[in-house]
């Protein structure tokens, strides 16, 4: 009995319209990484497990897909555990191997273990799928691309700056205008935590501070005082609350606040370098936006944070984000290498493209030109013209069966080519080709070489 | 503890020289295939185990990775192959989903999952990892790239004329020169089998007279006796053996032998068809060879049979193999679809590259120029100029750090990057900056207008 086919849950096939859409921008993302320097590198799609287990939580650790080990994989496990069906227990005895999670943490096992052919500060970048077994939703999948560009081993904030108009550059040239480059530090967040006296409450802090847009000021209030944060303490960082102006402004309400933290007050230092010095440079059509709520995996991040948001018109959220780390390698015991990176959101970017309508016309990986099919002595002729076509860079194909003319116009139609070639026998005694604009009707008789200066 | 960290045996890394290389063979492959009429699906990188297993043979079913339910998976398992630890049993109760092994069978999936959007015939390429279980060896990995491209739902012999042309032009533009298309078809060696009386023995034959190379005629013919096959029998097929000549040689060679034969009679006719087309369109610097020793994958194959060999100094052997397969999509449920395609072994063709010292010296992702960088004002300045050489394709970068200059020049050099623009306060003034070639030493200073057109 054959199978009805389906695939799983959380996973996609992609049409050939779909592969050139994500193709293009891809592409885009790709040629201005390489023009700022960074080169790619590429890792394998599963790792030994005890490289990915325990650096993403425990949540992490149970969304890592497990491959299961070849052969009699059961022989050597323990009885206790299969008696008590213990999956938790049983799990790295018949797993060695896990798909990757994200490509931050093989590329650090990358850089560990290359580190004496790297030459430092490393410039990477990195496009590949990483799998996690999430509950699939609208715009989440199990298996998805990520788009990193991550620098090791300069402490720089020039890294910074550059990243900024990196983001700027990208969405620009794919025409998506109105984003929002988000700024932070993990700094201020400490400094602020610091003023307030609740350095111990600095996460609980920063997450209810984060929902400020969602549950309005009196919520978040509500919530920090819930979380064992004083009155007094609220208070003293009201400004938070009805943060806005200019860049400077911003900044210049957080060097009062912060004037007693010496990290709170580095952290403002850091931001200003960074954003005076993008705001003299300039910025193409993206704003750069100092945003106090921002905290992105906290954990993490030791100086900047960035996220980048969809233009307003787009109810999307987050279609990139990074920021800065001062252990990176560490994890696998080669300490000191600070990290900066950002990532650009490729699914959530097509979902935004595709609203805004700006995917180019372009975009098609159709052919130029069919040939239709008359026959083996018209197809012979067409394909020693089809070869010259080609060796130019045109794409060609002759259909290949001789079959009725509404069939091959329909193939041509569904498959996106514009023009069709007519070789009968009057056009190969004349040394013609009938081309036809499939939309328009028209048709006209041209050499070869008209043909050819056609589609150059 | 810090872990030493490694990956798993059989994967690899790719450092950005290396991801340049295998690009420059991708994106020559990929034009190809466009400029045929192929365009590209994607497909997920692990499929429902049914989909895979038992499409393979039980080898196959073997070296298929298998991915761990996530969960609680022993929840469900039967008590009794726990007790007797049987792997293999318990594998579909803790496993619903596999790594694909190839791109062929999912693609069939693909087609019979999608057959009411697609516009048949379908031309589809895949360029996609897949997996393997298998011992890793020289050349050999456990995860590895195909490349692939198949037309199904006609049977017209006009694509394999095209796919030989396809390979001819790949490696031609690939300057890998003395490439062997070997050619030969299902039908031909049914034929053969036929009319030595030993239909039942097609595979023992087969098998046996491909190891003529390697063992010689009389070593095959000891093992055709082995296997059963009469003296008589073998005595028929005698010009099997010194098989050689013209195309049209052997073709006239194979008809009289094959005469009794209908399918036999059929196979030479569909081969006479395409060698006699490919011969009067000509190839590039391919050679197209029939084989009969040619098997590949019989009991898959039902037409044409290709497969490419490395030029001769290179001992390589397959670079390339493909063929007819009269059911592709049935094991899905969709009967009647003819398929025929060709595959690129893209590890194998880098290593001909290599070896023959055929990569372009341009295959690089290295930045065209690195900004020395002399501090925050003169950093400024160059980034500046950065900003608008960028906005011009060229790929420059700025030195994030005021380090030793020795260092800077270390990093160019080992990024393979060659030129370096040096700019003090002297060059800022005048509004110019000093280029130097890293290779020769040579230094000049240039306008901003002067370092574009250099690199454009």
């Amino acid at each position: 009995m054959a199978q009805k086919p389906s695939i799983p849950k959380g996973t996609r096939d992609f049409s050939p319209l779909e592969v050139a859409k994500r193709q293009y921008i891809i592409s885009v993302i790709k040629k201005h990484f390489e023009r700022s320097g960074f080169q790619p590198i590429e890792t394998p799609s599963f790792e030994n497990s005890e490289t990915l287990m325990g650096k993403y939580g425990e949540e992490g650790d149970r969304l890592i897909f497990k491959i299961l080990n070849s052969g009699d994989f059961l022989a050597k496990t323990k009885e206790e555990f299969l008696q008590t069906k213990n999956s938790l227990k049983i799990t790295p005895q018949i797993s060695e191997k896990a798909l990757r999670y994200d490509l931050t943490v093989p590329f650090a096992r990358f850089v560990v273990q290359h580190q004496n052919e790297l030459e430092f500060p490393f410039k990477r970048y990195q496009i590949q799928p990483v799998w996690r077994a999430d509950r699939p939703q609208k715009g989440r999948f199990r298996e998805f691309y990520q788009c990193d560009a991550d620098v090791v081993g300069s402490t720089s904030l020039w890294q910074e700056v550059e990243l900024v108009q990196l983001y700027d550059a990208v969405f620009s040239d794919l025409k998506v205008e109105g984003v929002t480059i988000k700024i932070n530090n993990r700094k201020i967040l400490s400094g602020i935590a610091e003023v307030i006296g609740a350095s111990d409450k600095l996460i609980d802090f920063t997450v209810a501070l984060d929902k400020l847009d969602k549950i309005g000021e009196d919520g978040v209030k509500t919530e920090m005082l819930a979380k064992g944060i004083s009155e007094e303490a609220i208070d003293k960082v009201q400004v938070l609350f009805n943060f806005s102006g200019s860049l400077s402004d911003k900044l210049q309400q957080l060097r009062e606040l912060l004037a007693t933290s010496e990290e709170g007050t580095k952290g403002i230092e850091e931001l200003t370098f960074i954003c005076e010095t993008v705001e003299e440079l300039g910025l193409k059509s993206a704003q750069l936006n100092l945003d106090v709520t921002l905290a992105r995996g906290l954990n993490y991040y030791t100086g900047a944070i960035f996220e980048v948001a969809a233009p307003e018109t787009v109810k999307l959220g987050s279609i990139g984000g990074g920021g800065r780390y001062d252990d990176l390698t560490g994890i696998f015991g080669l300490k000191n290498m600070s990290g900066v990176g950002i990532s650009f959101g490729l699914d959530r970017i097509y979902l935004v493209i595709e609203e805004l309508n700006l995917f180019p016309e372009t975009v098609s990986n159709a052919s130029d030109i069919l040939f239709f099919n008359y026959g083996n002595t018209e197809a012979k002729y067409a394909l020693k013209a089809i070869q010259k076509l080609r060796e130019t860079g045109i794409k060609a194909e002759l259909y290949p069966d001789k079959v009725k003319m509404d069939k091959q116009f329909k193939y041509a139609d569904k498959k996106g080519i514009k023009y069709a070639v007519i070789v009968g026998e009057t056009e190969m005694q004349q040394n013609i080709f009938g081309l036809k604009n499939l939309h328009s009707g028209e048709q006209q008789n041209v050499t070869l070489q008209e043909l050819m200066s056609k589609f150059l």
